[in-house]
């Protein structure tokens, strides 16, 4: 894969967007980065460094510190899921590790010492987690990790202690927003260990009917029944999402066609736009390019990726500029979606 | 003046959309309509045709009979302010006597024997008079108004009674509306012996910011007195809402532009319209052709003639089908309103 996860328009086409595996570890031979000391912080960056140095299948890493990067290239990581939001103000070294195509993705000195996040497009757990191991076991040939042979891998926060693996899918799912099935969901997720959250994660709010499912516990499963779990489940919302969208577009077409075409006109003539507003209008339009509604417009980039970048970050990288007002942010991405869809 | 009025697109670059004369008169020589008989109604169409028949600059008056005609058809006139909601009902012999530009337009047998209405486009309240008033004196050569010498023409309603008079303005002004201060105007226009009104007269809601502004009281006032009155009024109107505009347009332009722009592009794309929403859309389109914020995707008509279209009788006339449910109505009015705009 040449690409960047976000740009492969197939992913485009079904409910799940991508597949992300993260595995929390932590080196024995350094305190836990609470109480790490700065020295240590570039010791730690060193030795990630050079264990995946001395891999030939992974020459392309690259390391990105933090400290080096302006506000807004930091804030448009985040935006694009390659840091977290606490890594934003982190007085220590840290940063990240990336392939160039952004399928590997490995935070250092974050909540745990390692965080080895790996990404693909669409329905691909299966490969994330074969990506993720791989790299896992590469760092495991030349360091120690904390290890506990009852607990398994240690991590700053208990609730990530076991296998430290979270897995899980960004999904698409705008029916069953809006027939609020997406509570029964919540329901039968947290019976099975598994949890459903907004674009970017804990507390975030869903923008674009986009949400993360993953699971929830991590500790008493092994990674196999993990990803098994999470794909068993994932068949069910595609089978949900697609089926309620079934049922409407046989008994409210025209209901539907409205509401796909207007979101496109808005998008094509709005001269204000609002976040919220844009992610509900592209996953409008999302929806309607999947189900063949929207036949012709369709725009270079994955929506997705169109999504990524009317944050206000990526807004702000994309046009070089400066924003200090909300308005001009808004003018700014209300040009961008013009430009997009015209 | 070849066009009917609102085929006129000049009048579509101002606040004043028409200029409207109604002057209520009946025949001396029979009861007033809610008494009189059905034989005195046909005696009553007769007499008023021959008295226009002979006048050679009048030779194109169509005399329309109510009760030939299908309810469709009755509806598209009530829509285009040709019959009043009234006649619909009317069980007697009545109908209306145009000419071919409808610039003449002669209700007989309603709630007086006789509406003379006459109407042009743009601010043209005086020449709207004179031409009520030709007509007023070509029937009066032949046949005897009931008129006393103290309270003037007489009607069956009281409030008509007097001059017989009532001189309107039809006026767009979304400015003015919107910054609520259409309240004030009210207050204003009511000391004044006025009145403002919906698009479709005494307790009709106002739909895409039109309003119909007219004298209230008839009597104790010339004619001359009450058609000058109006006009002062409609020259202030004009100043504040081009006043307010201005002030938007330099304080906002980012604004006024996505609203107009949106309005535009869901006119384009919509494929479920409902009435009220489209009245606002093209109000905020008149506005963006009038202000030059939209410079292309000019539509053949006149905006206010759209307007006229797309309520349900004229719709069903366009398009030649009867309707049965709502929806069906708002699919074909967002489909007439695509083929305009694209």
């Amino acid at each position: 894969m040449k690409k960047i996860w976000y740009e492969d328009e197939k992913s485009d086409k079904t409910p799940i967007i991508s597949s992300r595996i993260r595995l929390a570890r932590n080196l024995s031979k350094y305190y836990f980065p609470a109480k790490m000391s700065q020295e240590d912080s570039k010791n730690l960056i060193a030795d990630i460094t050079s264990s995946l140095k001395n891999i030939s299948s992974c020459e392309d890493f690259n390391y990105i510190e933090m400290s080096t990067l302006p506000e807004s290239e930091k804030i448009s990581m985040v935006e694009r899921h390659e840091i977290s939001f606490a890594m934003l103000k982190s007085q220590k070294p840290c940063g990240t590790l990336a392939n160039a195509n952004k399928s590997i993705n490995i935070m250092i000195n974050e909540e745990d010492h390692l965080r080895i996040q790996t990404v693909l497009p669409g329905k691909n757990i299966g490969a994330s987690w074969d990506l993720a191991d791989k790299i896992d076991n590469i760092i495991e040939e030349t360091l120690d990790y904390a290890f506990d042979k009852d607990f398994g891998y240690l991590t700053s926060c208990p609730s990530n202690t076991g296998t430290g693996l979270r897995a899980s899918y960004m999904v698409h799912i705008p029916m069953l927003e809006k027939t609020g099935k997406i509570q029964d969901l919540m329901v039968v997720l947290a019976k099975l260990g598994m949890t459903i959250r907004g674009i970017y994660g804990e507390g975030s709010e869903p923008l674009g009917s986009i949400y993360q499912i993953s699971n929830q516990v991590t500790l008493g499963k092994t990674e196999q029944e993990i990803i098994e779990g999470l794909d068993n489940i994932a068949n069910k919302i595609i089978e949900n999402e697609n089926g309620v969208l079934s049922e409407m577009l046989n008994s409210q077409p025209a209901v539907m066609e409205d509401n796909i075409h207007r979101s496109l006109g808005i998008l094509k003539t709005a001269r204000i736009m609002p976040l919220k507003e844009a992610m509900g209008l592209l996953s409008a339009v999302r929806l309607g390019l999947n189900c063949e509604i929207i036949k012709e417009s369709r725009p270079n980039l994955n929506i997705y990726n169109i999504m990524m970048n009317v944050e206000p970050g990526n807004l702000q990288k994309i046009h070089g500029e400066n924003f200090s007002e909300n308005e001009k942010i808004d003018i700014l991405r209300a040009e961008y979606l013009r430009n997009m869809f015209s």
